[in-house]
């Protein structure tokens, strides 16, 4: 049983798919979201199926793996059970935990209230309607300040999610005020990006930080690093420095935690909350459950934990998929710990310019844009899916437009900006 | 001044577009919505964004109208102004009431409560929704009864939009049972579709209406025609046969009114409760307040009114333009009386099928479906909607595929089937 269908859990079942084991895969929602694109749904320059794609369709020709859409809420190890939100309890021989992370707000509770996130599909729909709500309500209104609040955006991180979703951002202002928005002029906006670190992109190699912070300023991205937010509420973000921004809109990317339904002591988890593994990727004390992705606190090769990355995660369930079909064939002793290789890290910024960290050789500007382009295209599930995002892509770049721009609001918007109280 | 942005409040702002009047177009949503597609959303074949445009694209280079995402509550025509939800007034020298209908229950609170419409864009995705959570739900169900009722839909209405929507749905379920859904037979599924008249798409010619029976029982759909739904709950309908159907979806294209900001009296109405104007398409007794589309009460030319469809709304949306151009242009004399010119009714029932009404040339089969999808390429707005819209629809027929499966709640959505209560 593999709880959790992100990078990990995915890679995991398809390593298993075809092997001479019954897979049951779980998730809370029917479909593998490709997260590392959230920020272009929340930009409105795709579309949620074009990075969400249904878990059956994935397995449709499987004779081995099974979805069930569920939530799982607590398990049982003694009885090797788990049980579901809907209440009944099913049963498992060998538990794979892929449950992830989620956003964390270091128990400041402004923050948890009056930001969004971009963890899930729901949000990243939830970010574009507010941010098209937000552009709405500027455009009606009649005080110049009110205006500019509306059209200031606080990005709280500098990693890649914050930097890419700040340049998707900038790029989407810059395309439509003035030209879709004849009210509103491209001086109105701010975008505001604020990191805790002294540089951007803390992942990568200095000089790629430093880059990223050039190409977003030159494109009016206001960078404040060695900063933190401290407070926020309905107008105001509050900073570390004491500066005060006014505005509605504060993007989080600043820290997630991992979630998982074990259950265990703290003494079973890293620092980060993650839960300890051993070097084969077992829970600790259990030779039954496998932890990966996000969950679990492996250590790097240099020291540490490894990121809350796609690639480790990945890697990661197709080591356990190699370990169980090993352990199923009797071969137990044949497998060597689990070791991380390090393919690389990337990120975009923009039109034409993207970073990229690639044992050393750093790429930047076209190059790096190019290398982002590939990658990401190769990587995407599904045949449709990718020929889908190399149109729009293609759209983006030629046309400079930005085509999904439909507010339509979701029950699970944290915070909405309502163009109108009746709807 | 026009208020509503559907089929006639578009033709009007478009063909004013370029004239020397200042146009603002007010609309609830920021988008317009090509109707007759919503139930291909509805049955996870197209993206919201495939068929909605977003006003301030359509009018970027225009430099006499203009949009504002607002809702209309009252109108004040002594003062000439409008009264919007968020509380402001806005005046107005003409004003174009285009504020079409929505569903239409009969006075019955259990029809209300348990059916689910497809007359927006978030009714459709809250359909989509409830018709893929059920498919999880019977998944994942122990009980046959239970399964038998999730997978049964009722869909009340044999007009175009019962019609399509039976065809499309029927077809879904056929490519996802069985093999999407190892757990699920075909033979488990039902799509029972109730017309209160004693046929099948009443407003064509008695033949098609026969051809469309016959199609979708071809196609395993149970058509039900001389019955109304009575009475919904949670888990059944009743129809005025007596006959009882466990289920838990009833979809709702039986009947619409007219919806209006007027608040006017009911003698200044039709029967059908639309707005009463005069041959120059005026209110009864407002020179200057045109009403045009579903709201309007049009005199046809056979007598009756004029049905609540896309094309006579879109030829008084440009009646209107050109009224009120002559009427700046002080050659207010040279209008003459609207005239209604019909083109021809066309609904599709499915792969290869479809049939069309034209002035007695009626087409059926695979060269009525050609016809049918030529029309509706032809009037989707937008090059890039069309090209898109082509695209899936070559996918879905070439590879029998609906790729747009996600269950993505909204806040909107009236009936929810919670695969999950924790989500």
């Amino acid at each position: 049983m593999i709880v959790g269908g992100g990078f990990a859990g995915l890679a995991c079942a398809r390593a298993l798919d075809g092997k001479d084991v019954d897979v049951l895969l779980l998730d809370r929602h029917n479909f593998h979201v490709f997260s590392p694109l959230l920020y272009q749904v929340a930009t409105a320059l795709l579309n949620p199926s074009d990075i969400a794609y249904p878990f059956r369709s994935i397995f449709r020709r499987s004779r081995n793996v099974r979805f069930r859409q569920a939530t799982v809420v607590s398990t049982d190890p003694e009885n090797r059970t788990v049980r579901l939100a809907a209440g009944d309890d099913v049963a498992y021989d060998s538990l794979v935990v892929a449950t992830g992370s989620a956003n964390d707000y270091f128990a400041n509770q402004t923050l948890a209230e009056h930001t969004l996130g971009m963890k899930t599909l729901a949000e990243a729909l939830g970010l574009r309607n507010h941010i098209l709500a937000s552009l709405e309500l500027a455009a009606r209104s009649a005080s110049a300040e009110e205006r500019r609040t509306c059209l200031t955006f606080v990005v709280a991180g500098g990693g890649p999610t914050g930097v890419e979703f700040a340049g998707a951002l900038a790029e989407l202002l810059h395309l439509v005020l003035g030209r879709d928005y004849p009210e509103l002029r491209r001086e109105d906006a701010r975008v505001v990006l604020v990191e805790g670190l002294d540089r951007l992109l803390g992942q990568f190699a200095p000089p790629l930080g430093t880059y990223a912070e050039r190409t977003l300023k030159d494109r009016g991205i206001e960078v404040r690093t060695g900063t933190l937010v401290e407070k926020a509420d309905d107008d105001h973000v509050v900073l570390s420095t004491g500066e005060q921004v006014p505005t509605r809109t504060v993007v989080w990317s600043a820290g997630v935690r991992p979630v998982d339904p074990l259950g265990v002591d703290d003494d079973r988890r890293s620092r980060s909350r993650r839960l300890r593994v051993d070097p084969f990727l077992r829970l600790e004390g259990a030779a039954d459950v496998h932890v990966i992705g996000d969950a679990a606190a492996v250590q790097a090769n240099g020291g540490g934990e490894l990121p809350m990355l796609s690639p480790p995660a990945m890697q990661a369930g197709r080591y356990v998929a190699r370990a169980i079909t090993a352990r199923v064939e009797g071969d137990d002793a044949g497998i060597p710990p689990f070791r991380y290789v390090d393919k690389g890290t990337m990120a975009t910024i923009g039109r034409r310019s993207a970073v990229a960290d690639i044992h050393g050789l750093r790429l930047r500007g076209s190059l790096g844009w190019l290398t982002w382009l590939f990658v990401h295209i190769y990587y995407l599930i599904g045949f449709r899916n990718r020929a889908v995002v190399l149109a729009s892509w293609s759209w983006n770049y030629l046309r400079r437009d930005r085509p999904i721009r439909l507010i339509l609001r979701s029950r699970s918007d944290r915070l909405t900006t309502e163009v109108d109280p009746v709807d």
